[in-house]
């Protein structure tokens, strides 16, 4: 049976026009009655609409795909599986970049909204927000997430266990003799980072061995960052014999300034980056990471979502996928 | 004054009805009949609904940049160039990706042609077929492109000297000393490719220089594809000592396969690459490369694009900016 106003008005202990203002997006609703009124909409598969949008919309066979950062070769791998599950399936897909702004992530939504694009696919970003939360249940469900997390399972998502990957690549680094390993990670109040960093604190702890918060490094996504982040280490009180990094962009400028200081990978420094595609596999020496299924991301979401488009999904589906450890020369200690 | 339909029948010597067939893609038109109407119509600035437009078009202040290849690291180079300019006048961007295929191209136009997007950039791909001709003129000229090539100058254009940077970079390995200089260019029915190699031939003429056409390789553009010509050129009959590659993924490749024969760069083979950005920069020895005017390209494709659709150009421009060649250590001859 379909919730009615008259229904998240009483769940939620307020007047039926402080749901209907919370869901319309007017003034005059605190923030966090309009979230817990979004989250009863959500929960309980409220749908405004559907008889409005089912006359107004036409099939466009296209498919949004919103991105948090282009800058990521793994991102872009993302998209073209996407792009060539959509191909079969007699989709095109058009893209959208928002930078990490949430203005831009709602004007790329109206996409979605006056029904110019069948569906919507997100790749990465920061846990989601109230915006995305109303897109959500106003179009249908019609959004996917891929690797991108929300506070709680509304959406349909697949997301990649990074924490299992990071605690495959210390397994790997313990095994062959690395002690200190150093974590560069991205900012901690990325839920995606944290997950990181959780998974690398997981294995020490499952070794036997002690967390030393002084060898986690939080920096931004870039090169730069990646090359200041070797110098400002080895000038600390406490030097690593090995590095995990995150992102690729980062491992890059780290491989840089490790081997511009003079240093061997791996005789001095084990390294094992993120993201097995061309801008890693170009690094010498062959760079040890931990390879997004990224193949499997990008089919996945785009099933899910047709299955959404098409009605043919009950409820919210999370799939979760590992990366893979693809060892190679930067992480193999020559003393073993 | 308006140019009409008769108009236009009378100049192409036809009947007013196959004017109007040809120009509303209707069947029951030669296909030479229907470009040269086309191209009448173009060249007298023809607008065949522009009351229509200017009632219905509401400014969505989205553009469209419709790439032909995302594979090219440049090529995103170009758009992020472009985002970041239309981000500055209040524009957001949607990526489309074509593959080079003509039918996703004409999809992707229909954005434009339902006024879903003000405007739209085309960056690369083949030489401009009539479907974007009727485009341009019947969408208010609201199409701007970047490297790529009309048969006539219809379009307000970006271009990149491919010839003139090919000639630079034959000029440095020949002051590098280098004699036997190979091409690994693409596919020779592609004009911008056809345009690399004239830089290339006149290079050496001009330096009294015979041309040997069996140093000029077309290769598909991947790194596959530059790795294979690599072995296919050491086991023929006229050995070069220098390479100029005229595609990133090709010189990665190239470079691979150059390392894993045994051979050093530049001592046995010096080379000269395309595209300045963080993936030919990884590779190891730095690379000497053309680097394209990426932000310039960019830039000044989005300026263009807004001109036209705040109507204040009156005739197709045309812009023609020069690679730059970096010079690093993979083209500087240790025997000098």
């Amino acid at each position: 049976m379909q919730i009615t106003l008259k229904d998240i008005a009483r769940m939620a202990g307020v007047a039926e026009s402080t749901v209907s203002r919370a869901l319309n997006d007017k003034p005059g609703v605190g923030k966090e009655t309009r979230l817990k009124i979004l989250k009863i909409a959500k929960e309980n598969n409220y749908r405004p609409n559907q008889l409005a949008r089912g006359l107004a919309a036409k099939k466009t066979n296209m498919i949004a795909v919103i991105l948090a950062e282009m800058d990521s070769p793994g991102n872009i791998e993302i998209v073209k599986s996407i792009e060539k599950a959509a191909e079969k399936r007699g989709y095109q897909i058009i893209l959208c970049n928002t930078n990490n702004q949430e203005d831009k992530e709602e004007s790329y939504l109206s996409l979605l909204e006056s029904n110019q694009v069948d569906g919507a696919i997100f790749i990465g970003g920061k846990l989601v927000g109230s915006h995305l939360l109303k897109a959500s249940f106003s179009q249908d469900n019609r959004i996917v997430l891929v690797n991108r997390l929300a506070e709680e399972n509304f959406f349909t998502s697949v997301l990649t266990d990074y924490s299992q990957g990071l605690y495959k690549a210390v397994e790997h680094l313990l095994k062959e003799n690395f002690k200190k390993i150093a974590l560069v990670c991205g900012n901690r109040d990325n839920l995606v980072e944290e997950e990181k960093i959780s998974g690398y604190k997981n294995a020490l702890r499952d070794s036997g061995l002690e967390v030393n918060e002084e060898l986690i490094f939080s920096t931004a996504n870039n090169r730069q960052a990646g090359y200041n982040v070797f110098l400002e280490i080895i000038e600390g009180d406490v030097i690593p014999d090995s590095f995990i990094s995150t992102r690729e962009l980062t491992t890059i400028g780290l491989v840089e300034a490790i081997k511009m200081g003079g240093y061997f990978i791996p005789d001095d420094f084990a390294v094992v980056g993120y993201g097995d595609n061309i801008l890693t596999s170009v690094i010498d020496p062959p760079l040890t990471v931990l390879g997004e299924p990224v193949e499997k991301l990008g089919k996945s979401s785009l099933e899910f979502l047709l299955e959404l488009i098409n009605e043919k999904m009950d409820s919210q589906q999370i799939k979760v996928l590992t990366p893979e450890l693809i060892i190679r020369e930067s992480s193999i200690s020559k003393y073993n």
